[in-house]
């Protein structure tokens, strides 16, 4: 029989819940059971931090079954965490406690199931996190609403050790002694691991209880795995620090509880830790699951339970080959290679150098490769002096990171007149796995209006070296926008040339109707919408516009000159992006023939999903946009621009 | 004879500068002679960070006479101020030392002058500050580009204690420690007194050296008004940590060296310092001026130079009455008053509780009112937590740092479908004396693509308080942009109803020719410049459309059924703005005799100046808005649209 995907019943949950009297014992055996849960969850997504899941497990499974006071009820103790990586594991949590429905352990990162971050439309989650470091602040107003309530409860915040870089951690902390908050107490999962590396290479914490001591803060250590030092911590955080916010630091290894994953199992000299985000491979899910069905199965019997009840969910899900370079990693070695000759250039990075495509730039000019950890605005400033000194810094990270959270930064070295590159990977809204904490859907808009920044965004490899080549002729400052899926094969197969400021470049010579779009998303969707709609003779032409927020107005006046209508497609939101830059051109110049005009975007907060169920639910995939420009065509009355609606809060579904 | 405003002369620096041999006199003549004339420069100015200026000449002095190597070589060491504030005083120095030009001292916050805060358009300037937090930052970005090139030099950079509330500065610590920079050091200008008052008050810094000390860092304390101490400090901080970064504490008094302005002046139980950034009463600056010349003279004198030669430049500048209520003030009283009904409202402020119109809030409901320093993302995100808690938080700063700083945090209250009411004072090109780093002009842009978030600009106190009205109605968050300059009579008398989202008012009957606009500058400079064109007999249609991010396609179509040419004014950059919202929504659905399309913004960094200079320098004034609605008029063929060009990096007149 081939391997199978397994989880565990939540019957068994029960059993350890109702049956296992001694609660270090039952905390245990309650952990065994999450981590078994969690594995089976990210396997079948595909992905999901099961590193992180599994060094919080027992810290998670001390709180809600020992510490917490009624956490479900509306006046209870609260507990999140600020990292929110963890969340498979709070999930299989919730589920093993019946407070989440069972059904949702198949649903991990699809559409309308549970999102790769925490989001506050799922039950029992308090804040949306993902966004890192914004988690204590979070809680502060939430302590402070209590108190103007006469609510009287404890808020447990769940924060990472590499999260601690961010700065806005170090904001909180002070306000909150200041504030005399006892009801607020931080827990650090000190695994020791951040996304990239060891926190310890990346940008040493250093001492911590004494940082937290300096800000004000009670600090405490422990086992992050031992439930009695858990225990213990907790009991001594309320009798010594009653009137005063307090931390634990809690060590932990990352992959806790299974040798396959444990960062303890790491080769010397092996820097990267291979289990943070994605799914493990068949031969790993194998060793590990068998690995956690022992141990799992042991505290039962240990305990005097019957043996565990372990439920076969068919065999594991085929992964895509997925063989082709994402343009990050082509844009990764171009930089590299580039490097070679330029020795200007240089390289910033925020914790992410697997998913920029640095890997090869920081081997090959280490000396030109500066890592800030998870310190964007650090990063993006250091980035002004870098310039100011006289170099071409390349500032990478998530978009979805890049765009806002260094926004001032942004600007000011633009008031500089610094040339600065900023490279934000993973932009748009797939992969829609991780949630909308990490799909960038406004970094257009938010950036729109920085001085003498262009927004650049190629759609495929060859166009990644010519964007890249733009970068390093030019004088002005650049955005470019990096998406981090697979390009499809008829995106990847279109010719870019030389890049010329503002014009595109027809990609399906067509009719009258013109779609306009950038990227390997929309224009593979637009692509794929014109083969549906080629039997109904429907024939638009598609124009690969990579400028973002300019266009060349002559360039637009030829290209608009028999137009009849003209669609902008965008993978980001219907309001501060491409449309909006077409739209201001076409009505400086309008073509003689004016044509209609139609803006297609998000116009809600990004939905968690398969890619192809998040298209679809955006209305963005192939068939909906043809559907799109089947009205647009054939309803010259009823002239339909989505974006002009208002964007609005999703309901869940 | 009436009070004249006097500085001293130049030459009297080079007396001090040649003829002083004790380096400790020295640096406490040349002290004292900036101080007359930064007393000078600000009186001239009618604004300027004199407190701070004051409290940090000490410390200029000595690094700039004492301390630094080759300072104003390219390879010499590098002296620049992280808060910015004390720009005034810097400048004071490098004129002094012949370093910028003398005829600069009568030039503060004027066009082509001395902006409020630093730019590198001004010599020996090495960064744009002022947003403060990123000095370090940027200091260790230098610095890795001198390892690169080879340079060595030292890096001193001022801070402010109130700025260390800033967490980017807790990010740029850690790894300017694992990185071993020896190179940097940042002298604490610790005046104990922020924006509004005690930094103790605000958010306490608790014990500063334990925690730089806890992030790796060297840290020492001196007094910094006492030289010997100082270089002392400097010193030890070489010997002791010469491979690691350190931190001089620099013990200073706010207005220091001058009775009237020191903050050891202060009565007891008086909360505010009244010196931060306004220029003084003629009463204080006769006091204060005697005193700084008389101890000018007296360290002249002592050490066997001739008098101080002071230079009487004329009367002291009139200063309008301006006793009309400033919008942010019409807001905080309203906001108090609705506060007294509704127990849901909290108010959040980051130190600005003078400029934002908190000041009766914080009186009459204390706690509700909660102050977090200087701490935007902290602040934004408790906000979150308290909507979270069931209250509706109103979140307070200026503009320029509310949309940017925290634009990750507004975003992620977003996706939480929280209420919250952004409200950023400050908004807009005016008052143009801080400089760009306070002039908020892309507010609207970042924040466009904000889902659910509503951009509401009021024009005149009745306005403000329907917005108030609005905000506490809706269901949406808001931001609400406030301009903090005097509303113009003819803005002020404008009726304001029950606002409609996306309707907007006609303000003035006219023809064809529709300008649209928001707020009180704009309107007041469109309705200025219809008054130019009546006798031309040009009768614009004058609208006040308060929404920046939506409009009612059903209004817009019934304003503009007879509409020859639409114009847009933005105090804004002409992208993202409410212009593009216009536009989209006129091409959504045209009207059928489809005016031709122009909007009017900023496409420059918005210039430091007098308030009409500003105005006049970016075409926002009466006149040129004149001329364009004229140009538009008239040349029907060649369509203006301003913001279609690029935005430029500004060169220095």
């Amino acid at each position: 029989m081939s391997m199978q995907l397994c989880r565990v019943d939540v019957a068994d949950f029960d059993r350890v819940l109702t049956q296992i009297n001694d609660p270090y014992e039952r905390c245990r055996a309650f952990s065994a059971l999450t981590r078994v849960n969690v594995l089976y969850m990210i396997m079948r997504a595909g992905s999901g931090h099961l590193g992180s899941s599994f060094s919080a497990a027992d810290i998670v499974s001390h709180l809600l079954l020992s510490e917490l006071d009624e956490p479900f009820t509306p006046d209870g103790d609260v507990y999140f965490s600020s990292k929110g990586h963890d969340a498979p594991g709070l999930y299989a949590a919730l589920i093993g406690l019946r407070r989440l429905p069972e059904d949702l352990l198949h649903r991990l990162r699809r559409l309308g199931g549970l999102p790769g971050h925490p989001d506050v439309h799922t039950p029992h989650m308090a804040f949306n996190t993902g966004s890192l470091g914004m988690g204590i602040s979070k809680a502060k107003g939430l302590i402070l609403a209590d108190r103007l309530l006469g609510r009287s409860r404890r808020v447990f915040v769940l924060t990472g050790d590499g999260e601690l870089q961010e700065g806005q951690n170090w904001e909180a902390l002070a306000s909150a002694a200041h504030r005399g908050m006892g009801e607020l107490t931080v827990i650090v999962d000190h695994n020791k691991l951040q996304s990239d590396t060891w926190v310890s290479e990346v940008n040493d914490l250093g001492d911590l209880e004494a940082k937290f001591s300096a800000f004000g803060w009670g600090a405490l250590r422990c086992d992050g795995h031992d439930f009695r030092d858990l225990e213990a911590a907790l009991r001594k955080r309320a009798e010594s620090f009653p009137g005063q916010p307090a931390v634990v630091i809690a060590d932990t290894v990352k992959g806790a509880g299974c040798a396959t994953f444990a960062a303890t199992s790491m080769r010397p000299g092996e820097w990267r830790y291979r289990f943070h985000s994605g799914a493990p491979s068949p031969e790993d899910y194998r060793t590990a699951h068998e690995e956690l069905i022992a141990e799992a199965d042991a505290v039962l019997r240990r305990n005097g339970l019957g043996p565990l009840r372990v439920v076969a969910e068919g065999p594991l899900p085929e992964r895509r080959a997925g063989d082709r370079p994402r343009l990050f990693q082509v844009y990764g070695e171009a930089l590299a290679g580039r490097a070679r000759t330029d020795r200007r250039i240089v390289a910033l990075d925020a914790d992410l150098v697997l998913d920029t495509g640095l890997i090869p730039f920081s081997r090959e000019h280490a000396d030109r490769f500066f890592e800030f950890g998870i310190a964007e605005q650090d990063m993006v400033s250091a980035a002004g002096g870098l310039a100011a000194g006289g170099l071409v810094p390349f500032v990478n990270s998530f978009s979805c990171f890049l765009h806002a959270r260094p926004n001032e930064q942004i600007y000011n070295n633009a008031t500089e007149g610094r040339k600065v590159i900023y490279v934000g990977a993973l932009a748009g809204l797939l992969p829609a796995g991780p949630g909308h904490s990490h799909q960038a859907v406004r970094d257009v808009a938010a950036l729109s209006a920085v001085p003498g920044l262009r927004v650049l965004q190629p759609a495929n490899a060859a166009e990644v070296e010519a964007a890249l080549d733009h970068c390093l002729a030019t004088d002005r400052s650049v955005y470019l926008r990096l998406e981090s899926v697979p390009v499809p094969d008829e995106v990847a197969a279109l010719p870019a040339g030389p890049l010329v400021p503002g014009r595109g470049r027809v990609v399906r010579q067509g009719g009258r109707v013109v779609v306009i779009g950038a990227g390997p998303t929309v224009l593979g969707q637009v692509l794929g919408a014109c083969e549906l709609l080629a039997p109904e003779g429907l024939d638009p032409t598609v124009v690969n516009l990579p400028w973002l927020n300019e266009v060349d107005p002559e360039w637009l006046t030829g290209l608009l000159r028999e137009a009849d209508h003209v669609i902008v497609v965008e993978n980001h939101y219907g309001r501060g992006g491409q449309a909006d830059t077409v739209a201001r051109a076409l009505l400086a110049a309008p073509p003689p023939h004016r044509p209609s005009f139609h803006g297609i975007g998000l116009t809600e907060i990004p939905r968690c999903g398969a890619d192809d169920e998040a298209l679809g639910a955006h209305g963005l995939d192939a068939a909906s946009l043809a559907a799109a420009i089947r009205d647009v065509t054939t309803s010259d009355l009823t002239i339909r621009d989505v974006t002009t609606r208002d964007l609005t809060i999703p309901t869940r579904d």
